[in-house]
């Protein structure tokens, strides 16, 4: 709801990296006035040349815009660069996409509060290939009327998903959605290094292996739904079944010279669950078992 | 190409647990003549109502069928129920739908060899309730001719997938897609400890995690691809980028109250990708550190 709404909001963004700079020409793309910094001046070039202006300091690129996207390598980073502005970001909207945890976030955001300035904490889902395309997302947390004041701008970016007032949010969410990716990763290579002592191609067996983990995947909701009612018994998979078979995997491995590394914990926490009593639950049942903290279910302060 | 096509041809089914059951319920609906034995001979009962001929001895079992399918809880099991009965299985084709290892069913088809008696194992990929559905299938392994000659019967399973001549072949791509299966779960499962760790139920976190999980599951061609050719370097998601990130998940585990026993390892195998020489890599080259045997690419020697 601009004055004049063919103008779109002024955005700056601060740091050129692959991310920053996909960032930036998104929003170019969009429409939007961009004013771009980084620390090696170097990267401005090719967003200069697609429009973007182009600014000599952290200070005059805050200074041009309502609106500053942060997406550095790490915190530190962003500190290093924003906490010499002290006293310039009063009235601004810091959008931080950075990499962090969610006590990053909302340390930073303590910081902002006391600077005048308005935080968002975001955690960009996609790789800087897909910023703008139909799968990439963004995730917001922090005051839910600073995200809607620029949620038309953020779609620049792809889906916004706002997640919540609590500014470590967006962090979390990021951080367990990369935690489900990694878990596949593990597995997809593991199993890739199992296959190839044998003489099949890695190739060959992902046209087995996708579609298989993909159909499995498929059960993760139902075990959310266990997990959420507490409820974890089981007549598909119980953990019984899988603690007798998990000893296969670990010999084989070692049999056919991969590394178990990866592996040898799920085994740990296995036999653990099984030892705790939880013979007839399904595999949902260690989703609780991982919870250590005093907070968590009872038998979780016997997780270690 | 019976002699009469109208007549199926008759199988004896050995264990009649939860999947020996689904088995024997499928051969019976496809109009098979079935014969079952279980030690607890109860069990026969359901399959006897559905038209299941129930044996009173394994012997007898064996004796009534060309086609013997055995699903037990172990090879240990089934060397108990297959051994007392040496010189009794002459000409007949068992099919070893057992869990087990590559090398166990290596052993066992050299047993069944020497009783003159051709050897199939298999590795089911389903559950129970799975069984002759659209999504269950069956891999098998040894002899091809053998397996031609019983596939229609197979079928009666779900799919049928012949993965080679070498016996333990069924055994290492079932072993090799649980492997997936089980760091997918492992992943699915400690994002849904972490996420909990706040008021986010995993039913409303597990419309994000399912999604983008399937997602990065989509990449797993291109990493094989990448084993396959050696060609490990990126341009997307570097082991560089992967390693510095990943403290953030283990500290955030610590601070949230969430074990990270199956995620250190995954950063001590990061760390020594870098230490290596690898920064510049995608994930796909861990798949090369995992393989530890001398048969291995040069590098893997150093893997532990």
């Amino acid at each position: 709801m601009s004055a004049n709404p063919t103008l779109k909001p002024a955005v700056s963004v601060i740091g050129l990296g692959m991310m920053g700079t996909a960032l930036a020409a998104a929003f170019l793309k969009t429409g939007h006035q961009v004013t771009v910094w980084n620390r090696s001046h170097s990267k401005t070039g090719p967003l200069a040349a697609q429009g973007a202006a182009p600014a000599d300091t952290a200070a005059d690129a805050v200074a041009a815009s309502p609106l500053v996207v942060v997406c550095l390598s790490t915190y530190d980073t962003v500190r290093a660069v924003l906490e010499p502005l002290s006293g310039q970001l009063t009235g601004k909207t810091v959008a931080n996409l950075t990499n962090g945890t969610p006590e990053q976030a909302r340390d930073l955001a303590a910081w902002a509060a006391k600077e005048g300035a308005a935080y968002l904490d975001g955690g960009i889902m996609a790789v800087p290939q897909m910023i703008a395309g139909p799968h990439a997302y963004v995730l917001y947390s922090g005051p839910q009327g600073v995200f809607d004041a620029h949620r038309e701008t953020f779609a620049a970016l792809g889906g916004t998903k706002y997640v919540g007032e609590d500014t470590g949010l967006a962090s979390l969410y990021d951080l367990a959605l990369l935690t489900g990716m990694y878990g596949m990763f593990a597995g997809v290579l593991q199993a890739y290094a199992l296959i190839g002592t044998e003489a099949i191609t890695a190739t060959e067996f992902s046209e087995l292996l996708v579609p298989w983990v993909g159909a499995m995947l498929a059960s993760a909701p139902a075990m959310a739904a266990a997990i959420d009612s507490g409820q974890h018994l089981t007549d598909v998979s119980s953990l019984a079944v899988n603690q007798a078979a998990f000893p296969n995997l670990l010999s084989t491995f070692a049999a056919q010279g991969v590394s178990g590394e990866l592996f040898a914990p799920v085994q740990g926490l296995l036999d653990r669950a099984i030892a705790e009593g939880h013979a007839a639950d399904g595999l949902s049942r260690l989703a609780d078992l991982l919870r250590t903290a005093p907070a968590g279910p009872p038998d979780a302060a016997l997780a270690v």
